[in-house]
Parts: C-alpha cells; structure tokens; sequence
C-alpha cells in the first residue's frame, strides 16, 4: 500500500540548527566526539550552570506538591514579576496583558494563530532564527525577509525596510539583539524603525528581545519603551539571560499605546486556555530568577564576552574568515571568503564536521538570501574548547584551500 | 483608530472547559469559596499527590544541572520506557518512534499540523475533549463528530461510524477511555471499529489512551495491539495515570503495521526539530514513574472509585439528573432531565456557579450536537467535598423546580 501523505506545510518546515544534529548524531554513534558550537543551550557547556537559588525555588514548589495545572495565562505571581522587569525597562507593563508560554517558541506558534490569516505576511530580519520562516506558513502566511547589512555590522536597512512595507505585512519582527549575527539595535534605530511601522495601523511590532541582558554595547533598548503609537508585543523568557533553556518558559507582553490590541488579546487569551498551561513547577523557578539577587549575571556575562573575544581575535587571524563584530547576544556570523566555501556554506558545515567534527550552522539555514556564504557559531564554549574548534577549522581551511 | 483585527481561527476557539473559570474566578476575587468540579487535575484536590519517587527524580534532574536543552524527540531513556511500557500493552513499540511533547495537547497540535490539509476532515466522537474541535481548523479541515450512544453507555455509533467515514477524513479519533463521559472500549468494538477503517487506506487512528490506567471495568484495550492493517498513533502521558498534569509532558507512539506512516513521520519529526524540546527535568520524573514501583496505582485508583460509587448513588437519589455510569477516567457526564435546564446546560451551569458556587462545565462545550442538556463532573475530590457539592446541586434543582 502506498504511504499516507504528509501535508505540504510540514514537509518543507526545516529548523537548521537541529537538522544538522542528525549527521553528527551519526558520527557520535560511531564514538566520535563532537565540539557543538551549533546549539544556544549554555547548559551545553561546563561553566554556566542555572543559578543556584531559581533551581531551589523550582526544587521548592515540587516539593510542595505544585505539580497540577496551573493559570492558562501564567501564575499571577510571575506575571507580576515579569511585567515589574519590563517596567524598569522603562514602559507601564501590566501583569494582566503578560503572557507564559511554554518557550518562546510556543508564544509565536500562538501570537501567529492569533494574527496571521492566507494572504498575510510577516517581515522578518534576514538572516533570522528559523521557526519566523518556518511557523507563519502553517497559517497560510508569508514571511518576507528584510535586509540586514551584512557589510556593515548587520544593522537594519531602513531603504529595504521602507520598500517591503506594505498594508499587508501584519508583524513586523525586530530580533534584538539578534540571533544569528548577534547585533544590537539602539534607541536612534528603534526610533527610526517606528516612525516607519506608524503609518501602517494594522501591524504589530514583535520584539523578540530573548538575549537582552546579553547587550556587551550597553546601548540596547526595549523597543515597547520607545513606542508611544505602535502596538509591540514583546517576547523573553528564562532560556537565555537566566541560564535555564530546557524548562522551556517563555512569555509575551502585550503594550498597546493606542489601544488596539483587544481583538488579538482576546484571541491569544482564547488559544491560550485551549492549550492548558506551561510547566507548572518551573515556573517558581523563574520567579526565584526575576525577584532574587542578580549579581551573578555580570559574571556570566563577563565570561561570555571574554569568550567572545577570544572567538574576534581568532577570526582576524585565520584567513577565509571574516565578521561584523557582534554586540550582544552569544552568536556570531562568520562570513566564509574562500572561493571554495563562499557559494555552499552547507557543504562547508558538513565537510568541517565529518573531517573536524566541529559542528557548527549554515548560514544558508537562517536565511537563503542574506545569510548564504556564511556560518553561526555559538560562543558559549570556554576557551580551551574554542582553541581547539579554531584550531581545527583553520586546519580544516587550509587544507582545502591547498587542495584547491 | 481601529482595533487590528484577530485571525479568524483564533476569534472561534472555545475551550469550555477553562471558559468557565472567567465568572468563577470573579467570584473568587468578590471573597466566594467556590467547589471546582470542573477541571481534570487530581492535584487540584488533596490526597492524590503525584508519587514521591518521581518528584525525587524530577528533583534529582534539576540538583544535577539538568537544565539545558535535550534532543526534540525526548531523552533516549525515557523513549525506551515509554516503548517498554506500551509493549506491555500488546504491540511491538519502538523507542525510535515515541515523541514526547509537552503534553498530549502539543503532540495534537503537531499530529494536526503534519497531516490535514485544507479540506480533509478529521471524525472525533461526540462528546468529545475540546481540542479535536478547535485545533484542526486552524490547519483548515473540519471536525465531524460521530455519535456515542447517550442512551447506551456512551458506546461507538457503528451505524453513524459508517455513514460518515469517507475518502478525506484523514484521522479517526478514539478516546478510549472517553472524556467526558468515562466510557470504555474493549476489544470488540475496537476490532469493530479498526475493520471499518481498513477500508479507507489515507486514514489514520488516533488513539487518545491518556487515561487508560483508570478502567474500572477490566475492559480496556490499547488500539494499537488490536490492529494489523490500521496506522494508530497513541497518544499518553505523565498527567492523569502518574498524577502530575503540571508537568506537562506527553507523548505520541507510532504502530505503523502495513508501513505507511513514512511520510508523516517525517513531517511529525521537522515540526518537533522546529520546536525544540519538552521540558528537560520533568521527563527524568516521568521516566521514575514508568520504570519504578507501581504499587500506588491500586490505591490511587481505589480512592478514585469509591468517589465515583458516591456519585452514582446521590445521582441516583436526584431529581433532574440522570447518568450513564462511566467505566474509566475520572468523569460523568450527567444528563438534565428538568424541563427547565434540558435545554440550556451552560445556564444551569453558570446559576448553579453563581447561587451555589458549584463549578461545573456544560455538556454542549463538549459537543454542541451529542453534549447539550448535559454537564460534565469531575470526581476527583473527596467524598466530603462531593456530598457538599451534591447537597448544593440538589438545592438548587429543588429550589428552581418550585419557582417554576
């Protein structure tokens, strides 16, 4: 008998940063051992583990026998918590328009179902993290790419912007700082992007501002904080800047200046209860995170900037290398400059990690247009580890350019 | 200026079952103690607490740097289990295709999304858990309920079965046992059923067994050991029979007997890759629950029982309720036979909640066409708190019967 078919919408999904796991599982299956600079998971790493007092508070609510379902929306307590965050990031946030999600992932899955209907379309950084291309598709949806200048340290390209926008763009998503390239937009391109989004009343602004406290240039802003006409939904949550990705929260936070937002809350709130809850237990974990000492943060985040370092000074000596210097965020996009790899960014991942077994992500994964000819690596490795990686990918690069 | 408009999908999910809580959590804030007998969360109620040894695992994940991300298909281990365990249950599972999700809520929203398309149709019993209603929607099919015999346990309607099984519906679903209503399939209306869908060769059987650990009737049969020519797909967790629906993990296990599901699973697998993963430490609890002592189970069970044999017997002695006495989950799904609420359960449910501030949910938010003039109880307090909620019922029936 023939195979059942597929939809068309889940054949073409593809997710790079997981989808090259699949070799490279192969290869560990055969014992070797792979350096993964592919995946944003500090945990992944020796080094940065989940602080202390937010894994007793999670620890402290199963113990108490908080394991039922919980709030749809959250519990009251870490909306509270978070919507005080967003506030001392300089906007009026209500604990009643906060929303927790099982991961940013599933807060865009619903805010997508929420807003996108056939016809529509989404604006998205190009390059960008792969689920904006991947999930709008599911509602009959487009995703258009905007430009991010990949010559001049993938800041907006406010031309390309201007032409790409339409009545029918219904989300505009900024990623800041972003995740591939690691860029940081300040209040002056905020603004500017703004003033843009105004004359189109029926578009959200999404900031997904997940690497926030990654900001090594000290000039990031909350976009909701800049904006006094347009709708911005803003996405965060306990994976990145609290170290705890596998307890999968997320959340959005509705700020809505000239309301106009009631229709896309009431439908967010409508998929949310469909949906049950997020982990309940976690989620006094992520209290623990938001209301106790964050000292140790600067630490952290001392760590990751030196590693960084490490990574832009290893760059500038290996040739067939290049990058735009990242802000923030713990991503860089290495532009490939050998003729051999410039045009095929994948077969360079794939050769890398069956002849070095460094595994690292195509470009091309983050955007076919903008992100081709390049490479993502995650820095979160400690510098011994990305001595060797580097080690190996020049190894790796000369001997090809010899054979060539 | 205007509200932006929501997606139509989005503005006609209901969810009646967390509906309902919108008035009751009014109450709540004007100082009521109200008795909820509306949710399914044997954690909502004291005496049922999810097992020790699991949360010790879940803990010993967390105290162990368990935090960071892990493979989108669930960790290895737990896979094993989850295989071990439905073979125990009569058929060859294999851990390569077990998925676990965050809960069986999510496998259904990627079930959905993998396979129906604009125009296919999915056949989900009536009455029927809310989400085989709203979800497939959103991906454009439509959802046909088929009937259980209200008149007859809730039993299959082979007839209606027949008659609306066609070409495009591409998922049968069973909820064996049902929720609502508690009934209970075994074997031969199973294999009764697995021969009518043998004929449609693009359909495949969703077989939703989250509460297959509480059969009261000894009866109940895992679909999958009963087919040798159907796909089944089986859908179960850790929320109902482990007692910890915060937790939020379920699964999804592929029967794939005639090799068909080749393509789907191919698109189950880049819909999970592009969601990441479930929850990192609680599937270490999980996995306690499925490889430890399951002594428990019989206790818990029993308390579950006698609750429900407390139901029966002050349904019994009510005027105005009538019942078909469930075999399996911890739901009934009782009949209003007075004229005055036959005809309009969500009113009985939203006075009883105001006057008595008894929590129920209403029958047609379960099936507008097989659910109406029923509400749906939850049995999962304790008798204490279910005579009180049964004097209150009984009150208020008597009272609105004199008034009429």
């Amino acid at each position: 008998m023939q195979s059942i078919p597929a939809s068309k919408r889940a054949s073409s999904i593809e997710y790079a940063i997981r989808d090259v796991v699949v070799p490279a599982t192969q290869l560990e299956a055969e014992g070797h051992e792979i350096i993964k600079l592919n995946i944003g998971d500090p945990l992944a790493y020796p080094g940065l583990p989940t602080p202390a007092h937010m894994v007793q508070a999670y620890i402290g609510a199963l113990e108490s026998g908080r394991n039922g379902y919980s709030p749809s929306y959250g519990l009251p307590e870490l909306r509270e918590a978070i919507a005080e965050d967003e506030r001392h990031k300089g906007w009026p946030a209500q604990a009643e328009t906060v929303y927790v999600c099982h991961g940013v992932t599933e807060a865009l899955q619903i805010l997508f179902a929420a807003v996108l209907e056939e016809g529509s379309s989404i604006l998205a950084p190009g390059p960008h993290y792969p689920p904006y291309m991947a999930y709008p598709q599911m509602y009959g949806a487009t995703t258009v790419e905007y430009r991010l200048k990949g010559d001049d340290g993938w800041r907006l390209d406010f031309d390309d912007i201007e032409q790409k926008m339409s009545d029918d763009v219904r989300l505009f998503v900024l990623i800041n700082p972003n995740n591939p390239c690691g860029s940081v937009a300040g209040r002056q391109d905020v603004e500017r992007l703004l003033s843009i989004l105004e004359r189109y009343p029926n578009c959200i602004l999404i900031a997904d501002e997940i690497y926030d406290g990654l900001d090594y240039t000290g000039t990031h802003v909350s976009a909701a904080s800049c904006s006094s006409t347009v709708p911005v939904i803003t996405l965060n949550g306990v994976s990145k800047v609290y170290y705890a990705p596998g307890w999968r929260l997320g959340y959005m936070a509705l700020h809505d200046p000239t309301a106009r937002l009631s229709h896309v809350q009431d439908a967010l709130e409508r998929l949310l209860r469909s949906r049950l809850c997020p982990s309940t237990p976690a989620q006094w974990g992520y209290l623990a995170g938001l209301t106790g000492d964050r000292s140790w943060m600067a630490t952290y985040a001392q760590r990751v900037q030196d590693q960084r370092d490490y990574c832009l000074q290893r760059i500038a000596e290996t040739d067939g290398l290049e990058l735009q210097a990242p802000g923030g965020a713990f991503y860089m996009f290495v532009q490939l400059t050998d003729e051999q790899w410039k045009n095929d960014d994948k077969a360079f991942v794939l050769q890398l990690l069956e002849e070095e077994h460094v595994l690292l992500v195509h470009g091309s994964g983050f955007s076919p247009e903008f992100g081709a000819g390049h490479v993502r690596l995650v820095f979160l490795a400690d510098v011994a580890v990305l001595k060797e990686a580097f080690d190996r990918i020049d190894r790796f690069l000369s001997r090809h350019r010899s054979a060539a």
